[in-house]
């Protein structure tokens, strides 16, 4: 089962290894994990989305707790995350297609980043589910290259994750 | 010295712990770190910034190239990358404020992703820069909580990365 975590850390070197370490250990995949700064200089904020299989989720919880460096860990559920990821995709383009592809991106909420007389390089942040129908769209034309962010995530309405 | 990363590796568990094991113990300190999937789903894609401080990036490249699951290590120039990253921000708002948000998100086409009575909470993909500046705007309003990817990035032009 897909379980999306979102964890606060102080920002030293080392954190972030103990935490996708410990995560191995327990032979838990990491689908996608985001790391990026918080609105403290003194901290970071990590999202990941894990495969638990038939493991139990709150153990790891539990011990990623413990860890130093770590200061508060929240599961967040479906329904109560307002959560985005953000692909840059690279396609085939030429003189016929390109306005194909437009039409696509302007239909998807889509931004053209970059072109060349062969490709075009686009920028979508939105839902997995969206992000993936975007590349299915654009599969036909040939995609050459693709980054994804994985998902991040925060509550929906008034509410903190450290509250 | 801020370096930007993009490594393609296999799609399993602990390749991803190895890698920041790695920088955790030559001392560099990660300051953004995004995994996510590619085209190919037997592949995943890492971009990460370092802070390699004085010591040579060359050699953690060497390493890297060593480790099982590594495919491929790409450092990328500030000119020839398209990078960007996603923010999340929960701003505080009221019915006076309201209005003087949207405009800055319609100014720097940022997009209302939900809305409470007291909060608005808006996501922007956009430079580095740009988000840094989107949140600098905000502050005065009160930023209640902030999730940010750390970039992704890929070449500009034509070239892929596994070129």
């Amino acid at each position: 089962m897909k379980q999306v975590l979102s964890v606060l850390v102080e920002n030293e070197a080392g954190v972030l290894s103990k935490i996708t370490g410990l995560f191995s250990r327990r032979g838990f995949n990491i689908d996608s994990l985001a790391v990026g700064p918080t609105e403290d200089p003194t901290m970071s904020r990590i999202t990941m989305i894990v495969d638990n299989g038939n493991s139990a989720i709150e153990q790891v919880e539990k011990q990623l707790n413990k860890l130093i460096g770590v200061i508060k860990i929240k599961r967040l559920e479906a329904g109560e995350l307002s959560g985005k990821e953000l692909m840059l995709i690279k396609v085939a383009a030429n003189s016929k297609t390109r306005i194909e592809i437009k039409t696509l991106c302007d239909i998807m909420d889509a931004k053209i980043d970059d072109i060349s007389a062969t490709t075009i390089t686009i920028a979508l942040a939105d839902s997995p589910e969206k992000t993936a129908l975007f590349q299915d769209m654009m599969r036909p034309f040939g995609i050459l290259e693709v980054a994804r962010t994985g998902l991040i995530a925060i509550q929906k309405g008034a509410k903190k994750i450290t509250e």
